[in-house]
């Protein structure tokens, strides 16, 4: 029912005449400006003091409305951002959503500051003075009409504020919901002229929605209502030259600056609050609110009003239901994107996309691209990268102790704690196993402590968690063999190896070699931390199936036949027995090693299963082999444990309880589940196996001390020949080390402070040496661990406007955390009585959880999701609006290929070799550059660097492009003329 | 950069001159029009012929792209009713979404119909023809420009087709991802003058896109491309007199009616696409297709973009990120409701919401009403509701069969079966112990299969599923502890209670005593049912615990003490022994019945657990009170049945497998979770307590048989006196049959086929006095397992456009699943063998699974759930948008403490008055009459249908509203004058 004209890049007059409008559109006079007028007034005002920015704007819509005899201005509505209704009937906020607009009402609001009283830089101090002075610029005449304005103008305004729950168990009996908030004042008597206070009012002062509001804002006040004096609206835009708090006006105490109003005649309040809606919608628009702090004049605004008309998006009528309010979006064009068309400097590019629509142009063809930043620079100095990283760390230092002091640090600390002390307790075993206890739990603990603590303590890094790692677990099982069947000392050869691998790790940093890593693509990366967490995943798993072994069940019991099972010692046949040496458990003991015991004289019966078979006796019944209950019990808490900390993981994104709550539920979700299945079987009673911490300080093989001697066991050319063993190390700890380093590092996690890849190697080194003289294990950058570490330290924004998305700001990066972790795994000896509580099983599923979380995220992983998703209910990841999925699909299919083949390998006894296999994932991803294309490559994996110089050539190639299209602009020139003869005004 | 003017509700007439346009507005002809012209016009258009729906559009836009040196038609997206774009780099279809156009190119699109040639019911019969005919009404003259114009137009079409994946593998090699679908035709000289098929290709045919297009559906082809000989655009609409198939313009075999062709310069690609986006858009928008239908010239379809204009809503730009594909809502305006703002009757109110944007209007203030339809009127004639119900019930019967048969039916019989069975034999056993096996499992099994057949054949709600439920074997119990106690013959005394409840039942059913049900709103539905589910979920939960009990874990075992457990069978002290008589498990046991036993020659080790305590020997030892593992499996079998069905059910929103066989797997999540724990069990080989269905049929007591006397047993008094109990067990049936009967007859159910309340109860009325002759339990509705007979039989709309969200069309009304249930559950005897497989815990697990299930979708629960939630998370229920959130509260804690009061009295002996206290429930909703307004009321629950006159006295009231609306809008006709002058063109 409207009919629109529009002009595009013209100049527009008009004079007016009696019933007959005259435009004059003077095409010629324009035709070479590139700019449309409404842009080029906007260019020109917000082009000067561009330093001053302005303050964000807070935006109140108060309707008028009668409440009994008397009339008050009720709020309606509110926008930070995003638009907050009062729910009529709900009493009540609605939820943040985006304003959606009817064109009518920005077109009638256009009309309302053509015609309307617009008032800029007035100096108000009260609003019956601002009131007055509209009035005068008005014109306005008549007394009456002014007193009756004026009236209604001040009447008092009630805010939408939380009503206690308590109240409402004394509105029962009250069956009327139109309960109000205010004393009714309802004698009309006592109409006072003014009934705004001057002060705010204590419920303006409490609001506790004034935290959501950033502490420069201004208010800007929209007051629209139906009166029945007026037979023409009456429409007032203020710009107040100084933000003036006015009394009772606004909901928080923010000081007003702008002032709508539109007061009209009855029978259209629906219209007036859809206009009052455009304004207010218009206000806290970032560009628009530009506009109105400038405006030297009303054409300013109006060209305000243009330009966003310009931009604005229009949804269909027939495939969106206005009814629906849309969730606020994840992300919205960046306010300063939108200026910068605007500056001068860009407005060839602009010319370029005028014609497009503000914002639908597609988004780039090529992906960001990856850079590992001049921290992997090759200075070609001697230790140049090293005196790079530590210039680079130094400044931080300070900001590295106090950052960590918050609550946040409390649950990674806890977290990592519990990884770490696992994984401790886990390699501790399996080296002492595979060391025959040379290394074990006690070494393992000490070393972690050790290590870790040394680490965090000063290398670049200090998010990055050691630990012991699987091939190094591998490597030490060879040696300790190698060593036994060639009558080597083990401990000394292995001190020699550290020693060299120490000064490997030295000529790697002094040499920059770091350097390398640069040609780690995510291809690489993503494939070895999904190997790792694989390897997570299925120990857990592993471990878990182990219990079912370890206590086997008796799957053939019969409740009734209970009778018949049982367990007997008998004593051994006395003619068989040997009673000098029998081999139990690994370990031979004599038995007259156990002078206290008479073997005959044994009371056989009485004997546990352990005694017995010490003593030769052999175990009789059908109830010997099995143990009830433990493994069930094992899986009940394994799974238990793991499926909670899932669940209260996700509770984050429930709607149950307050934010703050959820975050924090979220967070400790992994100790509140240990807790939990703790106390569980705690209740059960059950003898589950239990974390078992060593409680007193010796090594755990008491023919060994706490220093290695490096001379003396083993010949000479020993000393020398560990060289060879020790490169392999080496090459093991820098992959380790430094994938997990790229891991850590990555773009995504925001990191600040910096890298300092040498740097760690260089202390990774020291470690090993230091290790090594002390015959502990040696340690290692953990990946899953350090992942786990660093998404318990990620950090949201906190205050931002309601139904704004918080943004991932970062992590909080220091050496606090990581420091408490290794401490508290030093003094975990002391722990061991509370310790001793927490059975393995709650401590696999934590593993399971860690191995599964570090590999979400990945986008290796969601490539592999893909394949069961049909096409169509794909998630919109870009690279599948820029690759054919089959692309896609090859390059998943050769990932996963590549893992295969490492997974096997890793099984074997190449495993040491392992880390030398991530250079094969290397060599995989330079020839995926023969199948693939590069921009296929560009948006499924990052370009590797030596393309540096063909690089140079596409931009140079682009650049011709983009002359070419200069080019063309020109030639848009002379037929844009033409065009807006066609495309605009049929001339 | 643009200027609008907008002129509302004027006649514009615009006259051309040189480089001058005068628009005059003549305001005083046509003020008093109430409709704009451009609505004028749709109100002609559309109302005449509107008994001929217009064909759903299909609309493809395919854009002029340069493959090599060859220039094509490239398809670039299409709409059904939602966009699909053609992902450039993907080459595959996006999903479905909202388009999203700018304001700009809906104002370009205008002036190219304005400009452009516009033929409508051009008789076309090949591409080629129509070009020439669109040339010759452009008047374009140059033989040469048309020729180039022409070829252009006739280049082949590519369309986005699935591409096989198998292909890809043949990809490799090729590092440019341009491949092409067709055979390059590289070679400019082979350029004939039409590349377009005149019949489809197999392609086309074969594309299995079809079946998301109506039958009916006719094309819209819009062509937009740039070329380098034009120097001003080229547009033209077409619309073809007889919808024609023009070769391989489309991507399916529909043929074309319209056709939108824009060619222009180079340089402003994407401009064009914009504006080929926006006709599309606007082709598949009901009201404008309806126009361009119906359009007799230009000015029409000018008129249908002014009216798109008019509703289209707006996204502030910095609100809202364009890039952001909206996903399509759930439901949008229908388009005849759109369309009826044009039809003549609505004039009045229309012009009342003239201003008001195009559907930004705030949903009604009231609900719609509860009505319980005719079906529960009072006819005053004697069986005057059973007469209707019959009538009613008729004309459905064949239907009732042949729609039963679906593949959906077997896993809802599946479904119920095994809930049924489940039910049947946690009663029969209940009932067992109750009556002294009078009652037992075997005429558990029996009755169901008898009541259950008889009802589903011929009640009038088949959908209904009988069973047992909780009153009546609490009332059976009272009952036969109180014949027993004074030596009244149970069976003869429950025959005549049974015959005197079904004569009351008839009495209610000839008396029309349904009626009342009228006054059970949502308040007290609500509340009986969830009490239903809360006693599911308590008794799956409690028979769980019992395992527990039942088999006691030994919590003190050490693995390593296995030799000290052991449970032997000591012979009782001979002085003690009582060999005559001995209690044993309730019943008394002669020893001397068992002759072939010397009690003191046996040997007790080798007894059973049973028989040592038969024989009167005492169990000594540690594991005589323990049984191993059993209890930690069956809460493993428990917990995962109910976990793995909540997941199956939930598995189709995910977003793996195609939609069908997602489908699949949730209908069938019972059905897989029973089974994969019933196979985990079979695994474990463990003696979990399994599914024990009677193998002989005879009655589970010896000394009754299938038939029970009516007379010689009790005193004649007898059998008038049991009037008084069959009084409470009639109310007891009436209630909790006609409860489930209004659960069940929802409106959320959208059943078709009508209900038959006073059919149902006769027939329960006859199945009491058939089940009390043949001594097997009553059986009543059970509103439980029937909610989930309902909710397994849902339909959903299938081939819908897409993105369009499939509709709950209905549930399948029909007799043959409940028949099947039932005859399953008769031979069920004959399949003990594969029952016997079933594990109880398994089966409760169902139970609680079925309980949770039926909690959800209940207002109530919804309510309870806000309490945890901060209002600012709510979901946006509709009464949360009118009533205060606090009366919200209170009216959910009154409900709360009802259920509360419920069921502490159901524990109680007091269960037997159980269904009274449901009227119980009917008062405390009378009592919030006086708590709650009722506008409160109609939000939260639904008003109580004796308000009629009040209700009607309100409609008067809204008469008056209406009265004084009109009459104000008439006051606004006289003021419109001035209004427009204000709000449209500044005069």
């Amino acid at each position: 029912m409207l009919l629109y004209v529009c002009v595009k890049g013209h100049f527009m007059v008009y004079s007016k005449r009696d019933k007959l409008t005259v435009w004059q559109i003077n095409t010629m006079q324009i035709t070479n400006l590139l700019l449309s007028p409404a842009a080029e007034r906007l260019r020109y005002i917000l082009s000067e003091d561009d330093d001053m920015p302005t303050p964000t704007l807070f935006t109140e819509m108060d309707t008028l409305q009668r409440e009994g005899d008397e009339l008050e201005w009720k709020e309606s509505a509110r926008w930070v951002k995003f638009e907050e209704k009062v729910e009529e009937g709900g009493e009540r906020w609605s939820k943040p959503h985006v304003s959606t607009l009817s064109l009518h009402s920005l077109f009638e609001l256009r009309t309302c500051l053509q015609t309307g009283t617009v008032l800029l830089d007035l100096e108000g101090y009260s609003l019956p003075q601002i009131v007055g002075e509209i009035q005068i610029e008005e014109g306005m005449t008549s007394p009456d009409l002014r007193e009756k304005i004026s009236f209604v103008l001040l009447r008092r305004h009630r805010h939408q504020t939380k009503k206690p729950i308590h109240r409402s168990l004394a509105d029962i009996g009250k069956s009327s919901s139109s309960t109000s908030e205010y004393p009714c004042l309802c004698h009309a008597q006592s109409r006072s002229m003014n009934d705004i206070a001057d002060t705010p009012s204590t419920d303006q002062l409490k609001n506790k929605f004034m935290k959501k509001i950033p502490r420069d804002a201004e208010a800007s006040n929209v007051l629209v209502g139906e009166v029945d004096f007026l037979n023409k609206p009456f429409v007032a835009f203020v710009r107040l030259a100084q933000a003036t708090t006015l009394g009772g006006l606004t909901e928080v105490p923010v000081p007003t600056r702008f002032l709508f109003i539109l007061l009209g005649p009855q029978g259209r309040a629906k219209s007036y609050n859809e206009i009052g809606r455009a304004i207010a919608t218009l206000m806290v628009d970032d560009l628009f609110s530009d506009v109105a702090y400038k405006a030297r004049d009303r054409e300013d605004l109006i060209a305000g009003i243009d330009e966003f008309l310009d931009e604005v998006i229009v949804l269909p009528p027939g495939e969106w239901d206005p009814k629906i309010r849309i969730e606020p979006p994840k992300k919205v064009t960046s306010a300063d994107k939108r200026k910068s068309v605007f500056s001068l400097n860009e407005l060839g590019q602009m010319n370029g996309t005028a014609g497009g629509a503000g914002g639908l142009t597609e988004d780039e063809e090529m992906p960001a691209q990856h850079e590992l930043g001049e921290e992997l620079a090759f200075t070609g100095r001697f230790c140049g990268g090293l005196y790079l990283d530590i210039k680079r760390k130094l400044p931080w230092i300070p900001s590295d102790f106090y950052e960590g002091f918050h609550i946040q640090s409390i649950s990674a600390v806890l977290f990592i704690y519990l990884g770490c002390i696992t994984n401790a307790i886990t390699f501790g075993g399996l080296l002492g196993d595979a060391t025959d206890n040379y290394q074990g739990v006690m070494e393992s603990f000490l070393g972690t402590a050790l290590a870790g603590s040394v680490f965090c303590l000063f290398s670049g890094q200090p998010l990055i968690i050691l630990s012991s790692t699987g091939p190094i677990l591998i490597f030490e099982k060879l040696l300790f063999e190698f060593s036994k069947n060639n009558s080597i000392d083990y401990m000394e050869l292995r001190l020699w190896i550290g020693i060299h691998s120490c000064l490997q790790c030295f000529v790697l940093v002094a040499t920059d070699a770091s350097y390398i890593i640069k040609y780690m693509t995510r291809f690489t990366e993503e494939g070895f931390s999904s190997l790792i967490s694989f390897i997570f995943i299925s120990d857990a798993i592993k471990k878990m199936v182990g219990s079912f072994k370890y206590y086997p069940i008796n799957t053939d019991f019969k409740p009734d036949y209970v009778t018949t099972y049982k367990c007997e010692c008998l004593a051994p046949d006395p003619s068989e027995f040997t009673p000098w040496l029998r081999e139990t458990e690994g370990n031979l003991i004599s038995v007259t090693d156990l002078p206290h015991l008479n073997v005959t004289a044994l009371d056989w019966s009485q004997l546990s299963k352990k005694e017995c078979l010490k003593y030769g006796g052999s175990l009789v019944g059908k109830s010997c082999k099995f143990v009830p209950d433990l493994a069930l019990m094992s899986f009940i808490l394994f799974f238990g444990t793991y499926s909670m900390t899932v669940s209260l993981k996700k509770f984050k994104f429930s709607r149950y309880f307050p934010t703050k709550l959820r975050k924090l539920i979220s967070d400790f979700s992994i100790f509140m589940s240990i807790m939990t299945f703790v106390g569980l079987d705690m209740l059960m009673g059950l003898k589950t196996p239990k974390l078992i911490v060593p409680t007193e300080f010796k090594p755990t093989r008491p023919d060994r001390g706490w220093l290695v001697m490096p001379f003396g066991k083993n010949p000479w050319w020993i000393y020398l020949a560990s060289f060879v063993p020790a490169l392999l190390v080496t090459i093991l700890i820098f992959m380790d080390q430094q994938i997990s380093a790229v891991i850590v590092n990555r773009k995504e996690n925001k990191l600040k402070k910096g890298c300092g890849y040498h740097l760690d190697l260089f202390w990774v080194g020291v470690l090993m040496a230091a290790c090594s003289f002390m015959g502990l294990p040696w340690y290692v950058a953990a990946t899953v661990i350090s992942i786990a570490h660093i998404d318990s330290l990620k950090m949201e924004s906190e205050s931002s406007a309601p139904g704004e998305q918080p943004q991932f700001l970062g992590v909080r990066e220091q050496r606090v955390t990581g420091i408490l972790v290794f401490a508290l795994t030093g003094v975990s000896i002391f722990l061991a009585p509370v310790l001793k509580f927490i059975p393995m099983p709650v401590l696999y599923g934590v593993f399971l959880y860690m191995g599964v979380a570090s590999l979400s995220g990945i986008q290796f992983w969601d490539r592999i999701k893909l394949y069961m998703m049909p096409s169509k209910h794909q998630p919109d990841y870009s690279y599948l609006r820029h690759v054919p999925l089959r692309r896609v699909h090859l390059f998943t299919l050769i990932q996963i290929m590549c893992l295969a083949v490492l997974w096997i390998l890793k099984s074997t006894f190449l495993a040491i070799i392992f880390p030398v296999m991530i250079l094969g994932l290397m060599v995989v991803r330079k020839m995926l550059d023969m199948v693939f294309s590069r921009h296929d490559l560009a948006w499924l994996d990052d370009l590797l660097p030596e393309k540096e110089k063909k690089k140079k050539d596409d931009d140079k190639k682009k650049g011709k492009g983009k002359e070419k299209e200069k080019k063309k602009s020109k030639a848009d020139d002379s037929e844009e003329e033409v065009r807006n003869s066609i495309f605009c005004c049929p001339l």
